[in-house]
């Protein structure tokens, strides 16, 4: 709507369908004049609905393993090649952890799989960004921008060994942002998005009591996946190039609040009433 | 350039000079399409040249005294009435110490100075807010930007009571920030932008170093005045929304630093060389 | 029980009774083998029963009121001489908002209230701080201790102009404790607590919602007096000395979380059961 | 010389020689009255000079390579056998980057190593802190502290692949410090001290000009080992039951200094003489 991505060219891992955060940039980068290019793993384009966004986007989909080198640098080439030139922005929407998905608590993680959930949700990102610097692949003033939560600061129970993951990927967005920014100019900041009810999102148990204290404590509510992408085209726009090494809490103001009227409402009224322990800690 | 602020209506305190913060961004917002209020106090406005930017941006300048209640309520009453509607934005660029001015180190402030300090470059904000508020001067999604510098977190020598208000200053942008959010979605945030070389900040004596200093730190240099408006035209549009209660880092990277090797090739330079030690604290 | 503090003197602000953290600060270290001095205002004095804890703790008491510079010095004058030397440790305890007394809500806030909350709440301690390296009343690796609250960082409602005063106090520690550490070696630092029921806290509307959310939160519990007592010592101790110019959570790990599993728990129960909206938002 | 950790059982990873941080705990810690059980993995036990440590402080050493769960298990039964009874405490200072040591850039990371920084320098806490409450072998209100440093929060050129470590050491405090927390009242921080010349660190290419920095930034100066003891010490102790989930920085003020007038002052003496840019990036 407003041209701020005109003629430039992009890269976004991580649309899987058109409840997912990617999916939206996608779109929204599209509609501000972007050209781009998709990618996801080959499991999620099979039971995805990507290919429908690259249609609808006029885009290619190029499958990756996010960590794979291998599979990166093949992924760069092809991006750069069907674009006709460097990327200028990239969105790094990428994690999964195995110990959440197979019930694994947080003390009692299985740790080939915390290896797995490092690599996919923290280590893909620093392989993203060497590949590409090695490469040269990406234009001065570039912008690349990975999803975040609250978690890489403050414990949320049962988001387990992700919250590990997010804070390694907050480190690696300052580490690589230091060396990319003093010699390319391009900068590497991550967004600390309010929870959002993503198919990824939606599989965690007890997502909907927390996603409702999350609405009921932002004084703005939640940041919908809407508004995640134009936030996101925002920074990979001509107008946020000082900004680097940076996490942006684009979250409705939830992680400036430590209790608000609203939320303390709800909490007070079962107070009132007897509340309850937990059943268990198994989870 | 890009139509972000058609239709917009905003007040810009703050531009003395077009070496000015507040000037480069009411210029951006004029040419983004918004219709502004400029404002500033009776001296600045006389000493400084605010009548040639009104010109340009075909605004009209409405004086006050920030930290004059009264005032605030005029200038209020007046930039609507004049706009034809509520505001959509306010930039606060205000701040003054008249101990830094006068050449009072920080173990020796006089508390006049102090509270004019607090006064000018603090509580004239939660001022603006209260007194917009009470008049229901912004419009729903509306959003607010104070001006602050990382002193806010960290201590720089010689910025004296300054760092203090700007805490404080950030602190009513969290506080504030929470009662326009739940009440009037209106977003209030600050951006904590690189030392710039205004009129205010060239009076500050050794400021060259330390800019220098900053410079080589910052993976992409200090924030200049005009990315420092860009980036407040994005905090102005739609497209931050879900952005409150925040200081954001717009510094090319210097909060996210520990020790560059840019910095730390001019600083072993000196080491190899028989450093010298400060010649007093009188400073 | 130590010897933590065997001869080192202290000044103690803020004992009110036998429910004030300074009461639990002062009777600890007193056990632990300091002499000190204990100061409150003349009508805490005379409505509190601090004369009861200087009989306990074999001190005297010094009636001052922290935002008068003059009683300041004479205080200093006097509690050294009465010591028989310099200071090592202070602990500054001290807080006040007329405008939560008053009911005055944060955006209807009355600017005398706001200078008052602020001149008592964290300009008197700057002011001590100056008063003190003026008279060079403080041993060199003396520390200095300040009581804060999580509200400095993050909104709670109806925690009112005392947010915006407590992010001011930890920036004086942070400003004064580098001009105190860089020329006397003494350390200056604020606690942040948990909510604790003092005569003070207590008072607070709504303040047994918000310590029981805070209680099952914080996976350890709220930090009771006795033990922000212990924590005191431990920082006034020569164990810390080169710990300066940080703001120490000492709340069970509150500053921490994002969500408990206890805490989610009384709030979902609410959420099944038809949750309320706050009645009105004056407050 | 206090009796602090009198009755008090712990056990001390990461002790190499009279140099290292971990040493100069356990000496402290034996002379405060706590039994010890020294760790290191055999080439360090080898290399190194820990048996003298373990004489002078009336010590077993139990071998442990802290990635490997059988070892910690091995460790963690061992250990409370030697004792007889649970451990009251524990320290974790355990780090090291093939990267660094290899001359790998962080643009040019092996990702195998990587993997092996990381399981080193942070996994290892977290199969620690899984095995002692698998086994049970932690009392109520105990005390684990790993060893960090800013460059979890700030990049510092050349520290790599060790700041994510550090930032994910710092999110595994925080993620087992809940759980921990709520179950077994034990608590679990991380302390971020000054750079240190220890074996480990003098390694480091160009420490010397980073550690003059730390040192002229800080105003009190660079923490040494042995005051890094004594605030473990208390951290180890009765007197900071409530504190968890936090990282402490132990470092003379530096994390909150901007600029400090003595290191500025050396830098403005190169800036006066023509200073030079960096020869290259390689490194």
């Amino acid at each position: 709507m407003y041209n701020l991505l005109k003629g430039k060219k992009g890269l976004i891992f991580g649309a899987l369908n058109d409840k997912s955060l990617a999916w939206k940039v996608a779109e929204r980068a599209y509609e501000e004049g972007a050209e781009i290019v998709l990618t996801n793993t080959p499991v999620s384009i099979r039971f995805g609905e990507i290919q429908k966004l690259a249609d609808k986007c006029n885009a290619v989909v190029i499958p990756a393993d996010a960590t794979s080198v291998k599979d990166l640098e093949n992924l760069i080439d092809k991006a750069v090649e069907h674009l006709g030139g460097k990327l200028d922005f990239i969105l790094h929407s990428v994690a999964m952890s195995l110990n959440v998905r197979k019930g694994r608590t947080y003390d009692n993680l299985d740790y080939g799989f915390l290896n797995k959930t490092l690599d996919i949700s923290a280590i893909s990102f620093h392989k993203l960004l060497q590949v590409a610097k090695k490469k040269d692949a990406i234009n001065e003033w570039g912008s690349v921008v990975a999803l975040s939560y609250v978690a890489a600061q403050r414990t949320l129970y049962r988001y387990n060994d992700m919250a590990d993951a997010k804070a390694m990927l907050e480190s690696i967005a300052r580490s690589f942002g230091y060396i990319y920014g003093r010699e390319k100019k391009i900068r590497v900041n991550t967004i600390s998005q309010s929870p959002t009810l993503t198919t990824a999102g939606s599989g965690v148990k007890g997502i909907d009591g927390l996603m409702d204290f999350s609405e009921r404590m932002s004084p703005l509510g939640n940041a919908t996946a809407d508004e995640f992408a134009n936030f996101c085209i925002v920074m990979f726009s001509d107008l946020t190039k000082k900004i680097t090494m940076q996490n942006i809490f684009h979250d409705g103001g939830f992680s400036s609040m430590g209790m608000s009227l609203r939320a303390m409402t709800v909490y007070n009224q079962a107070l009132n009433n007897n509340p309850k322990e937990p059943d268990n800690y198994d989870e």
